[in-house]
Parts: structure tokens; C-alpha cells; sequence
């Protein structure tokens, strides 16, 4: 198992930037200065003229430049999976555009998803978008209790609820406006109402604009388990508009960033060397250093789900820590801890144990640590969870295959990893007897 | 809107054969008598020498055919659907043939899920089947109360309650051993856990044998609506034991028998004027008969489902007198009658509008009623369902698109539908007066 998936990651890093492209609206400046990581990410990028070329649009796309007077996206990543394609808008005040929105609306009908903490927020503001100069189409909201625990059945229920009540149809369109949370309960509520409906996801926080609003995976929790129960679904287009983290809470921003570090170990050293030097710059909010982050995690999760849809493989790999903080999370009730708190002390057990493998230097270890100390993470789980929790909980893990837990962990240089089951029990066992008690 | 799913349906019927295949195992006999209906269903079976060639194997599969001497399936019927391709199965005895089921079982994990009625009859006999000379595999139940009006999110909940309980994994299998609800839940159940597990059709009610174990369409009921909930996911394989059919009650016979006269009204003219003169047989239940409508029904439904899996146009002529048929089901309440007799009331009913619109003769209309009688079906729906409580249900079926509610009317000589928006209101005012109260 752990051959075939290490030669699967292999095949795959390969050819992994020909899967996506970065386009610039017209008129944008075509040169700028170009972060490492963008040059470095993807050694395929400089395998062609061709490829060099897309390339220089994607380097292009630097944090310090300005977005075309005509409109305010400054990127559009393409999720490219064939007739399922969509594109990702990135850019300050895209919801002052309303036309983005619209073009994506199937319909005359819509439905915006969202929570009793963003809908005093923006609700307004999205209503007025997709309405302005545009008559024809009406919107329903549903609002939601706020939090993880809520991503559950019931709650779901009240979305479907809304929608019988209001009388939808298959041409209508759910907006998913908020976190993680509402992108995962929208998201799942669109693919199965009716059979199937269209969606948009406009994400609000950090952590469901770097991750969670890409990829088409949505869901709720079973009380015994994290997203146990779910699709795979694609969105029309993601819209994601930066100056919605203005109000964002500190805690909500530092959960998002541990996505943005996981990018970095899996796959894009240059990246992680960048949040290295950048990691005040994202605390800070600075505009620039976010919409950099927020694009290089949009395109490298976009080239690996364009490769592999369902995980069969490779999409496991955006799992990193994930076993270990589901665990956290389902063991010590959803909403205890946010998901990228949970998350960063998984990363950290997954990096220990690669090292005590042996698959890691020590300096690499260190440097895990010290990047998620530094974006004010939690680097160790709550002193609730114990060996004995920790395993029951990872025992029911979507990646169990034949009663076999695979883990995603670090392996080789930095930036590198494997998806596999084949590795020494003990370092598990020393890895959790190392992080919680008996 | 009409013209276009008028074209559609012009466009596909020329087609419509291309789609499926009808294998038989080797060592069946390759000549036979040949029932009209398998010759002149399909027009595009006689257009050139390779089709001709599979005519000739769909025709060889006659009633009176003897199965082989090492298999007892005299029929397999291939749903065309690309890499989501897979068999029905069709024969007397199948159950007591392990190899057939267990080549289509993925990983070393089985949940079967069935309900009060069927467990004590054939869960041991599947159970034995799944495991038989395999001791790799493990297999988990749960019964679930029988009926249509447990086709509900809670008792969708039971099923992933067991599967997380017994910690099965993507690898595993669901099987669905029971009738249409059981089917449509545990179908939507494998297609939700973990976000998509196998699984296997094993249909016991003729109304699951000949039409809702094919075609993936899965899901539960809304209080306010029937179906509202679901996936398009199809199965890896069906498996019709037509031995199962000696247990059911002539009332669920009956029920199937309504979906069998469909096919012929919507798409297949001789197979109509076969059960005319073989329905006294069919409800004799004689053997033969009723593996001839079975294997005539799936080819059908095979047809219409690879031309059109998500029901784009095509598909939703399997729904004449659904709407009318789900409109009483939800106003009477789910489960006080069975989905066949709501829809043979509803037949009836679209009948009565197509012939009020002019679209048919009063014989055609004559002989729906007929026959239907003749089958002891409900011509007309419960007195409890007033012209407004029809007309409020019918506002939240699938089929309305920007509030223009789409119907399926017999047009034309006996085998031609049209499924429109665009017919005159006061023919569905008056059908809707005709057959109930204010």
C-alpha cells in the first residue's frame, strides 16, 4: 500500500502545476515582484516555454500589486476537473461587484446559507449583490446557529426545511456565506436537495478561504466522528472577498493559518520558507502578505484536487495533522477547540512521529513547531485526550482502509510527504504516549 | 421549454437501443419463441447488421428459456453509464448462487440493510451468500421498520449509526435487501457515508425489481415533499432473485405492476399489448410472465437512464403520473398507500388531462383505465385529496423549474409521452376537478 501510494505522490508531483492556471483580469500590471515561492513551487512550471509563460502570469500575481481600476479581483485560480471546472476569485471588495456573483446564479431563486454571526455582517451585502440591477431574482436566507458543534443533522435540516417551505426548484442556487461550517452544511445540503443543486461559496474566514471552500468536499459530523457523513460537490465559482477578515477575531485567524503551513510541508517548501519570513506580516493583517497566502494556498490546493477528486491518493496528502486533530476534536466535543487549533497539534504529533521513524531531520521538526508557536497555535492537544481516546476516535477515520489507519507524514526533505499505512507501530504508540496521558 | 423536450425526446428515441446490452451467460440456449415486444420496442435495433446481431441476443432471452445447468441467471441486463457501468442480474434462485454476489463486493466489510418484514425471510440466505467459502468477510445488519413513512432522516440516522458503530471504512459494502424504501435509503446511505461507499441492489418487491433498484436514483422523504432529499448513485451491481417474489402480498404485486403498464404507455407499445393479454398470467404470478416484464421493464429503464442519468429531459418520462401519484402519497400521508396504487390513480389522471388536451384518443385513455383495473389497481385517487391539496404538493415536485410546473402526458399513438411545461392550465383544472373535491 504505502509503495503504490508513495509512487502515486511521485507520479503526481510531477506534472502537479499543469493542472491549474492563474489568469490576471485585463489590464493588469505584468510585472511585479515575485515572491520565491511562486518561482520554486512546481519544478514542472519550468519545464516548457509553454509552462513558463503561465508561469510568469502566476508570478505576476505578487502581493504588492494593484487591482485594475474595472475590478477589484486580483487572481482567479482554476479549479480544473472538466465539466465540474470553476474558477476562484481572490481580491479586495469582490462583493461590491455584483456582477461575479450573478454570473454564476442558475436560476431566479436563490438561498443564502449562512450564521447568526456573519448574516448581521454581510448578509445585506450579498442580498444587494445578487439582486442589484437584477430583478428577476429573489432571495431566501436561512440562518444558522454559529459553531462546529451545530454541523450536524438537525441543523441540516432546517436548510432543507427552508427550502421545501420556500418552494425551490432544481434551477435554484444555495449561497454559502460564512465559515467552514456553512460551506460544509451548504455545500452537502446542495448536492442533495432535490439530487442536486447549484452552489456558490463566498468564505468568510481564513481557514474556509485557504481550504475548506475549494475542493467540492462537504458534509456534517456524526456525534462518533468528524465529516462522516458528506459528498463530493463542486461549487459554481468561490468568492473569496479579503476584506471580509477585517472582522475576523484574532483566534479565527491564526485557525486559517494552519492550513496555510500544511501547504508548505506537504508540497511547496518555497511557501513555508516565505511564511517563515512572513509570519508577523499575516498576524499584522497585512493586505498584501494575506492575498499572497490566500492565492498560493488556493493553487496548490486547486493543482491537487484538478489530480485527484475523490482521494484516491494524493488528496489525502491536504490531511496532514488531520487524523491526529479530528481525534482532538471530536474527543473533546466539536467547537471546544477550532479546527485549526486541533489541526496544529496534529501537524506537530504527525512531524514527531516522522521523526521518530526517522523520515525527518530534527530540524525539520523544529521548524513545525516553531512556525505554529509563532502564529499563536497550540502545539500540543488538551491534557483530556488520552492514548486510549485518541486511538478509539482514529479507528473510525475516513482513511482506515480494511481496518488499516494511513497517515499522511513528513518524509524526506522539506516539503515532501507520503500517504501510507506501512509504518512502525511503535513510533505511533510513542508519538501518543508522548503527547496525552494513559 | 416544450419544444426542446419535445426534440430531446425525438432525438433520443432514435437512439434509445444503443445504450444497453443483454448478455447471456454462456450455455444458454440461443433460440427461442420471441415476444413481439422484444422486436418492435426499439426501431433502431433493426438499422444495420451489428445491431441487428444484439437484437437477436435480447430476443433469445424469452420467458420460456431454461437456465443453464451451472447458473440459474437467465438475463443480464448492462446499464450503459460508462465507468459507473454494472449488471442486473435476473433469474430464479440467484440467492443460492454465492459467486454472483461476491464479485461485487469491494473490501472485507458488508452492512446489510433491510427492514422487519424481509430480515426473517432472507437475511440469513444473504448473509450465507455474502460469506459463503469467504471467510475474509464480515457482515453487519440493520433492520429498519418497514414502510414508506420511515423513508425519513431518522431513520436514515440508523444506518449511520451502525456503520459508524461498526467502524466500517471506505472499503466496505452496503447492501440493500428489501423493496423500494429500503433501497433508496440504503442507496443514499452508501452514497453519503464517508462520502461514497459500494453498494448492491438486492430488490425483494416487484416494484424494486423492475424499476426502483435501477438507475441510482436514492433518498428520503420530506414531511412536505416525497424524494426531496437524495443522490444520483448507482450500485455495483442488482441482483433480482424473482424466488423472492413468491413471498410478496398480491397487494405490493399489484403496486409493481403499475410501473410495469408505465413503460409500455411512455415508451413501448407491443410490451403494452403483451401485458393486456398476459396480465390475468402476471397476477397468476406464472413464473415465466413475470421474469418477461421484469427483464422487459429493466431493459427499458436501462435505455432511458444511460441516455439520461440526472435527468436532464429524457429521464423524467419514467415519471408519467408521478406527480399526481406523489401528490396523493403526501397528502394522504406517506405509506397509507402503496407508491404503485398512488401512481395507477395517476396514470389514470394524466391520461384524462393528455385526453382532454387533445393529445390522445379516448381508446388509448380507455385502455390505461383498463388495464389498470384489470391489474386491481385504484383508477382514481383517495376522496381526501381536495383539487387545492393536489395543487399546493404539486407546487414543491422535482420537476417544477422557475415555478413553471413540467408534466409528463401521453401523446400521440399508445408508446409516445411528451414530459412539457406548455399545455393549456384549465385541461390540469379540469382533470383535477374531474377526480376530486373542492
Amino acid at each position: 500500500m504505502a509503495a503504490s501510494a508513495s509512487s502515486l505522490l511521485a507520479a503526481a508531483a510531477s506534472s502537479s502545476c499543469a493542472a491549474i492556471s492563474s489568469r490576471l483580469p485585463a489590464g493588469a500590471p505584468a510585472a511585479a515582484s515575485v515572491p520565491s515561492a511562486s518561482r520554486h513551487s512546481c519544478a514542472s512550471l519550468r519545464a516548457s516555454p509553454a509552462r513558463r509563460h503561465r508561469s510568469r502570469f502566476i508570478a505576476s500575481v505578487a502581493p504588492t500589486m494593484q487591482p485594475p481600476a474595472e475590478s477589484r479581483v486580483s487572481t482567479v485560480v482554476d479549479v480544473d476537473l472538466g465539466d465540474r471546472s470553476y474558477p476562484i476569485y481572490i481580491g479586495a471588495g469582490l462583493l461590491d461587484e455584483p456582477d461575479l456573483l450573478q454570473r454564476h446564479v442558475h436560476g431566479k431563486r436563490v438561498l443564502v446559507v449562512t450564521n447568526t454571526t456573519v448574516a448581521p455582517l454581510y448578509l445585506e451585502k450579498v442580498t444587494w449583490a445578487l439582486t442589484h440591477n437584477n430583478p428577476n431574482v429573489s432571495v431566501e436566507s436561512v440562518i444558522l446557529p454559529d459553531g462546529e458543534k451545530y454541523k450536524d443533522m438537525d441543523t441540516l435540516m432546517k436548510v432543507f426545511d427552508k427550502a421545501v417551505e420556500s418552494r425551490l426548484d432544481r434551477r435554484c442556487t444555495f449561497v454559502a456565506l460564512g465559515g467552514g461550517v456553512i460551506g460544509d452544511m451548504c455545500g452537502f445540503a446542495a448536492a442533495a436537495f432535490l439530487r442536486g443543486v447549484n452552489f456558490i461559496q463566498i468564505p468568510t474566514t481564513l481557514m474556509a478561504q485557504v481550504d475548506s471552500s475549494v475542493g467540492g468536499k462537504t458534509g456534517i459530523n456524526h456525534p462518533l466522528g468528524k465529516n462522516l457523513i458528506g459528498a463530493f460537490y463542486q461549487p459554481q465559482c468561490v468568492l473569496i472577498d479579503t476584506d471580509t477578515l477585517n472582522t475576523l477575531p484574532d483566534r479565527e485567524l491564526a485557525s486559517g493559518i494552519a492550513e496555510v503551513v500544511k501547504y508548505g510541508l506537504i508540497r511547496d517548501a518555497p511557501f513555508f520558507e516565505w511564511q517563515e519570513k512572513n509570519m508577523s506580516a499575516l498576524l499584522a493583517r497585512e493586505p498584501s502578505a494575506l492575498a499572497y497566502a490566500i492565492k498560493r494556498s488556493c493553487e496548490n490546493k486547486a493543482e491537487v484536487v484538478a489530480q485527484d477528486e475523490k482521494e484516491s491518493g494524493l488528496r489525502a496528502t491536504l490531511n496532514l495533522g488531520h487524523t491526529f486533530g479530528h481525534a482532538i476534536e471530536t474527543g473533546i466535543g466539536y467547537g471546544a477547540w477550532l479546527h485549526g487549533e486541533a489541526v496544529a497539534a496534529g501537524t506537530v504529533m504527525a512531524a514527531d512521529m516522522s521523526h521518530r521513524l526517522g523520515w525527518i531531520d530534527e530540524s525539520i521538526r523544529k521548524r513545525v513547531v516553531d512556525i505554529l508557536e509563532q502564529a499563536k497555535l497550540p502545539i500540543t492537544p488538551p491534557e483530556t485526550m488520552t492514548v486510549e481516546k485518541f486511538k478509539s476516535i482514529m479507528a473510525v477515520d475516513k482513511k482506515v482502509a480494511d481496518g488499516l489507519l494511513r497517515l499522511i507524514l513528513l518524509k524526506g526533505p522539506l516539503g515532501s510527504c507520503v500517504f501510507t499505512g506501512e509504518y512502525d507501530r511503535k513510533a505511533l504508540d510513542e508519538t501518543l504516549h508522548a503527547f496525552s496521558n494513559n
